[in-house]
């Protein structure tokens, strides 16, 4: 029955998997693979906070029925957390289960430790009011034999009357509930109107606040941004993981999940609506007083009493929502077959946005409601460039700005007023630190600052979660867990600065550093980060020369990206970065120059503009308007495809290097020691 | 067990109920209580044609759980027709089994002997071609790096340089299926658009035919219409009894139905729309080739036979829909809450037109369609009425017309292109045949024509489905089942002419006839139609005073309410009468006119207009303006509530007498003998 002494874990629902030794605790297997699960008590199993569910405990292979006997017998002190229902459905604390074979465990909101930092966070920007919805309160007489007018049409009249609406249709399943809603409003009511066209709701009497969702779908994140549509506030943001990673981490391997089985499209699409539903269900529970909440969401109850006091929302009282994602999110949310988004030359299904109704879609809001999905520029640069394009309006602008929006893939604009290009490169998910020996997500414990002695080699860091850098800290109070992504670039740079690697990302043989060691397992070189005494998943903390690979590969994609476009443009320099999605909020600008990943720019032209496509959704959800804006963009903006440009092989390789030519990056002079440069 | 020798048995669908004798066999039962069941070896046991379902054979209150102790033991014969998974199903043949105690009996549409009468029958009616879907044949090209647009952009691009359609939506619905469909078709597309905004279908290669249904949802029959859209032919007619017909008879109660029931409204909605979808299957299995279809469907294959060969629809194919139906049967098949129509001042939920996605009501056509439900005029005159005034149009006239449309309901338009007025009148269901002691709907056996012999007394008569007049036949083959609602006029007038009944609708006691006499069971004078022996149900068929009161009653209510309008309308004469539906179909004018039905007119200025309410819903499926056009006459036509009228009462009991004043009806005079008009 022992297959060796390693089994395979994989844990929901961030999709991470790892092989650990068999016997470990579910939650010392967590830490090795890189999963927060909550531990209050440090795993003396009384506080009950790690529960897990084992969703499959058993390999046909093996013959095995029980899950238990791969998770371990059940242990005594779970009773007190676990009823016998939950037991029936397979919860386990992690302190006490075991992992005796192959497992796939799903880790609840609840148990998850150290929620993500969200980087998705909403920024102060700029937008004009003007809602695709509106509220209106009408006042209507009741009806007499003189005067037997229908319902709808009394309504109808009003709204003519008093806000000049006309030929206003209503949603046939709203109209269901008119006569009550009326008559219950004592013949006044509050009335959505949609886009000045259609009435999605009725309400009884005078209602002030309404509510609009605007989501950014992307492949890993997914976030949203519940605001009030009649006063543009963001209550709150909320986001998961893209419930979508368990089959596969990119855009590539989705596709081909679809095409490998016939259920694919339909399964990640309803557990992607699955997934927007839950964030439907989180940013209403919010708004509802601290009591009424569940102890596990901890950040929210601080807005609440500070006086913040919104109506208690749910579901139907979430009347709009805004949809961005890359095209294959976009066709895969929607039931879009993408498998010509994966095949050259990558058409889309559609391009221009969308009002679907969210219960054509499975969406659940109110049911009457649209849901508008943004328009899509081409097969790899889909409606979440397009946020970023009508939150960051640079055709509206003489500067020609280069805005880089980082996520699992790298989409690319270039331009201004006069001229606009985009395009997509294949950077990976490197930059979000997946792929990488101790890549994590930027969570608590993640590395997300370092520095190394050009001298001594020796290693300062900080990490997500503790504000003091490991000089000043106890090795053990680090409890450090791996490198997130904009640490990433940070190692790197660092590594190059100080000439631990070469410009061609080689380790530099001629090291001094004890840290510098070939792994014995698998005969690489590595550079160690972090010692095993200040880590909390007991090992070394390294970079070794595949990492380094990785991240060449991705930064060499988005280099080349950016100089293939400014050939075409013409130009030879640009006037503005900007650095879009959670790796530019996180990303040192000089880290990013050093590195290569886009060209020379002064630093203080470097700017990072955070979740640009959140913004772009919820630019849409406050602003009709923006919605033209964006199917304009979309079809105005010149797609380029860049693996087609004739030296694209070579331009590639050349910006796989790590310190360019110096003459082609001036402002890194005094960065980067003249020595390093000129090797 | 046994309570009394009477047990009650309900007929489904028809919804047609009676207590009968214990003893009788189900098809005897049938009979008695004019549920038409098919016999074609007249109970000998042998055809098995008589195949029935016993759907509820026990009440609680006698605590029988068996279906055949009340429905009778099973009978050798009836294995040879149904096996074991029938019977388990409630299965018997009509001519074995017996009513033994109450019975809930299904009575399957193969079962069903003498198809009713189609009285709903298209019409030639004069409709431009401009239906609300077209179809268009479009080619693209493939997708190139050098332009990679998307599937839907490209077929857009040519829909507007070949045909001049801007701004089209698509239904989401169908965006998924788009790519292969453009694919299978080597990028050769028809593309449906609906209303030149919205396109519903995409099918690869060209596709010519393309089609819809018009359907007419009666308070007692629904008949719909299947229109090739491109032809504007009308390739079938199917009707049947509205399944709501067990709810009850009326409007009234089935109004009540829904406030005493709170899950009501969804029950008979759900039911009309499973009528609706059985109507779709059934016209899209008329295209299929006969040797496919059931044996029961006799009348169909000939038009295949003649060559009418159109390819074999599917549900699917049906790309449009347009609905009409009284206010009522609107609001309970779009589960609007019809409790306000049922209380004064009787105001509607909505008035005007609908488009909903076919989906969203459940009903089996293309689910990207559009149903198109026309607009209510007022409570009582709802979008069948506007249906006749579209198919009639008297608001393009100069003669001042008064239309009659007689279903379960009366509604009365009167006016021309100056002013047009509408009401409705509580003639109930008489006209139909239906409260009346032997009044059946027109079916086989049911009288239409009858002559009194004004000396004798004497009764001739003739029954649907049989040419030859009693005279000509022999009593048995005559095999008279009952009245049906065109009959009960005729039979009303003549006993009128005849002198066998007075103005005032009683019996003349001074009867000669053996015919007339005092009915023992009930102490009421009646006047026997057909002897026993002339009949298939074995006993005499019979006019009582009730029913004469019922028909007073129901014709007092029509030429009150022609009246009161006229006085409104300031005037004393109309120019022509139409009168629609189905009792229109089958009435004579001139018995009409001896009943005082309406107000006097020339004989030839009163016209049939057939189903004018589904000629209206035709009208509106083949022509998109004729939506326009109901919309505006539906808020044009005055709606007059006639019961308000201060001397309505007055009006109404004058209105009851049978032969008006000789000088309000000149055109009587030749027709009712002089003796008989000065009673």
């Amino acid at each position: 029955m022992v297959q060796g002494d390693k089994a395979t874990v994989i844990f929901q629902p961030s999709g991470r998997r790892g092989e650990v030794r068999r016997g470990l605790s579910i939650i010392e297997a967590s830490r090795q693979i890189g999963v927060d699960i909550e531990t209050l008590c440090g795993e003396k199993r009384v506080c009950g906070k790690c529960k897990v569910r084992i969703e499959e405990g058993f390999f046909e292979k093996y013959g095995i029925t029980s899950t238990e006997k791969h998770a371990g017998e059940w242990q005594k002190e779970e009773e007190k957390f676990i009823n016998a229902e939950q037991r029936e459905a397979g919860y386990r604390l992690g302190c006490c289960a075991k992992v005796e074979g192959d497992l796939l465990i799903f880790v609840p909101e609840e148990s998850r430790a150290g929620k993500q930092v969200v980087s998705k966070a909403a920024r102060d920007i700029h937008i004009e009011w003007n809602p695709a919805v509106r509220y209106y309160y009408v006042e209507v007489s009741e009806p007499t034999f003189e005067s037997p007018t229908a319902d709808l049409e009394r309504i109808l009249e009003e709204l003519n009357k008093r806000y000049g609406l006309k030929d206003l249709d209503i949603d046939y399943v709203l109209l269901k509930q008119l006569p009550s809603q009326l008559r219950e409003g004592s013949w006044k009511v509050t009335v959505a109107v949609w886009m000045n066209r259609e009435i999605i709701r009725v309400l009884p009497g005078t209602v002030e606040g309404y509510y609009g969702l605007a989501i950014d779908v992307g492949t890993t994140t997914v976030a949203a941004y519940l605001c009030n549509l009649a006063t543009m506030e963001v209550i709150d943001t909320v986001s998961m993981m893209n419930p979508q990673c368990k089959y596969g981490e990119d855009v590539m391997s989705r596709i081909t999940y679809h095409m490998m089985h016939s259920d694919g499209l339909e399964k990640m699409s309803d557990d992607i609506i699955g997934g927007l539903n839950s964030l439907v269900a989180q940013a209403c529970e919010a708004t509802h007083p601290p009591k009424k909440k569940k102890a596990a969401n901890k950040e929210k109850p601080a807005q609440i009493e500070e006086g913040r006091a919104y109506p208690c929302l749910d579901h139907t009282d979430i009347i709009d929502m805004t949809i961005v994602g890359n095209t294959a999110m976009h066709h895969i949310l929607l039931k879009l077959n993408p498998e010509y988004v994966g095949v050259a030359p990558f058409p889309p299904v559609i391009h221009k946005s969308m009002d679907i109704k969210a219960r054509d879609l499975g969406i659940q809001i109110n049911e009457s409601a649209y849901v508008h999905v943004l328009p899509n520029e081409a097969g790899f640069v889909g409606a979440d460039n397009v946020g970023v394009l009508i939150a960051e309006e640079p055709y509206k602008k003489h500067e020609i700005q280069l805005i880089i929006d980082i996520g699992t893939n790298g989409e690319l604009v270039l331009g201004n007023k006069a001229k606009l290009m985009s395009s997509s490169c294949a950077t990976g998910p490197a930059f979000e630190g997946a792929q990488l020996t101790f890549g994590m997500r930027a969570a608590p414990g993640a590395i997300e600052r370092i520095n190394i002695d050009t001298e001594t080699h020796e290693v300062d860091y900080k990490v997500i979660g503790r504000d003091a850098w490991k000089t000043y800290s106890k090795p053990e109070e680090m409890q450090t867990k791996g490198i997130c992504g904009s640490g990433i670039l940070d190692v790197l740079a660092e590594l190059y600065r100080s000439g631990v690697i070469l410009k061609s990302g080689r380790f530099n043989p001629n090291q001094k550093s004890k840290r510098y060691r070939i792994n014995s397992d698998n005969n690489q070189p590595e550079f160690v980060i972090a010692w095993a005494e200040e880590t909390s998943i007991g090992k070394d903390i390294a970079i070794t020369q595949k990492d380094v690979r990785q991240i060449q590969l991705a930064k060499g994609a988005l280099y080349c990206g950016c100089k293939l476009m400014m050939r075409r443009m013409g130009i030879d320099k640009v006037d503005k970065v900007k650095i879009a999605g959670a790796f530019g909020t996180h990303v040192d600008r000089e880290k990013a120059l050093i590195m290569g990943l886009f060209p020379d720019c002064e630093i203080d032209k470097i700017v990072s503009v955070g979740n640009a496509a959140g913004d772009g959704a919820r630019a849409a959800l406050l602003n009709r308007e923006k919605r033209q804006e964006a199917n304009w963009v979309s079809r105005n903006v010149e797609y380029i495809e860049l693996t087609v440009e004739k030296d694209f092989q070579q331009q590639f390789m050349e910006a796989m290097q790590i310190p360019h030519m110096n003459d082609q990056f001036p402002h890194l002079k005094g960065i980067v020691p003249d020595d390093i440069l000129s090797q």
